[in-house]
């Protein structure tokens, strides 16, 4: 059993970043620039923001971040997000996820241009990656597929079971997988709450991504000898071990199922890091305008 | 075994459709109007498209034909795409494919106004079909998604198998079948050409879509008892028994396999005359703006 690290990959990734910025600035190029949205005080949500930033910084690009209180209305934000998408300076933004309730998030997306939508949730990019046109590919489904190239996993003609259907993790992958080249080109199967005899068809996959959000969901006896075991799932769960009162739980009951494996992501560790990792990919892809 | 009759059923979703334009003219509302662009004399595009306007003259909708030679620019063919966009009186239209070479079919599928897509190519349709928003679904899969409604085919649970991986029928068939509600929350397996075991894979399904445009290529080894099968493959091949010299031919190997289904659509007579039914049922949709 071998483990695919998330953490030192996106490291590396955002080494090579940082080094091709580095040139784009000796060039006498423009600076790439991200800019974020976010809305009220969710611990969480400031978290990822602040580390979006401080990634921001590690890489040389230049960072803004927009904030408001929780009761800002919609069409203030709506605004808000038109000043970004017509600022020139600004190659990307995100709008931090979750928004209060009384906040159409599916309207807010829908607002921004998709030429700077690095999160990669408008409809047109996720339109453009389903039909194989270059797109923006968001965060989480872009850095599965940066560990598969870079730990070389063999995907052709391989029956990848994708456990959970999510807009944001599981439908995303089983569109990439199953499309021409590589990584692709799979056999894929997409399992979810409804599915029958669940047991049975993972034994069958060559890969498992599990990405249900149900801690230690994926036992050894679902997993067949040699299979490749990705791991998206992130559940807090209460802790009197660490220091924060809670640690990561991943969807694959590690312990047990590493062992049968030839690879597998650990949480924390695997799929996690590389989400930033991506948001910087595509921050510097718009940059350059590779997509658009 | 019972056919999936898809010729009597589009036929009952034209009259359907024409009862509602009649009540809806009644009640002093627009006539429903489609455009076509129909450029150069390819044989096949002329005939599907007459037959979509002998289809809107049937159900009531105002229908306008735009022709133009061979020889059109992409700057001329784009123009007027333009123009059709901002015609008010005209709900959706197409631009019938194939393009001649010089001119690039994503591009004006990409300038068709998504809001009059009722080809339901754009990527923003596709990207919003993906995510389970409201969107104009493209003809053949929203014709199988009927077929399978009206004949009330259970899918909840089912192992589907959809053979092909194109953009227009394997691609949405597998996000639409893997979505949550009815027709949906299936397990699917996308299949195609790289993928091993394709027998054992096929064996399993509880439903097999076949799309890949290869004449008799599902045989009765292939399919369990009782599944349902339908078959999306049309195959001109030469005939000495018919007054053209060519009959249809499906993906499924029909002699063979029809006597093992619970469920099988028949080539000619199966999805084929749903694809008209459902343009006729995205420019409905247009004209009530349904969707958008």
């Amino acid at each position: 059993m071998q483990i695919i690290d998330g953490k030192a990959t996106s490291q590396k990734v955002k080494d090579e970043i940082a080094a091709e910025v580095t040139q784009m600035k000796a060039k006498g190029g423009k600076t790439p620039h991200l800019a974020a949205i976010l809305v009220g005080n969710d611990g969480g949500s400031e978290t990822y923001v602040a580390a979006k930033i401080k990634a921001c910084e590690y890489v040389g690009f230049k960072s803004s971040l927009v904030r408001f209180k929780d009761d800002v209305s919609e069409d203030e934000l709506l605004a808000k997000v038109q000043e970004l998408n017509d600022d020139n300076d600004i190659d990307g933004f995100i709008v931090q996820l979750p928004l209060p309730k009384h906040i159409s998030e599916q309207k807010v997306t829908d607002a921004v241009d998709y030429r700077k939508d690095v999160d990669g949730f408008h409809p047109q990019n996720v339109g453009r990656m389903s039909i194989g046109s270059p797109a923006f590919i968001s965060a989480t489904p872009q850095g599965i597929m940066e560990l598969i190239k870079r730990y070389k996993i063999e995907t052709s003609g391989k029956h990848v079971v994708i456990i959970g259907r999510s807009n944001i993790v599981g439908r995303p992958m089983s569109i990439l997988l199953s499309q021409k080249g590589y990584p692709g080109d799979a056999t894929v199967t997409v399992c979810h709450s409804r599915t029958a005899n669940l047991k049975e068809v993972c034994l069958q996959a060559d890969i498992i991504i599990a990405a249900i959000g149900s801690p230690e969901f994926v036992k050894a006896d679902m997993v067949k000898q040699g299979a490749v075991v990705i791991d998206v799932g992130t559940t807090r769960i209460k802790s009197d071990t660490t220091k924060s009162g809670w640690k990561l739980k991943g969807d694959v009951a590690y312990d047990q199922v590493a062992p049968k494996c030839s690879w597998i992501t650990p949480v924390p560790g695997g799929v996690g890091p590389m989400t930033i990792a991506s948001l910087l990919q595509n921050t510097l892809k718009a940059a350059k305008k590779e997509i658009y």
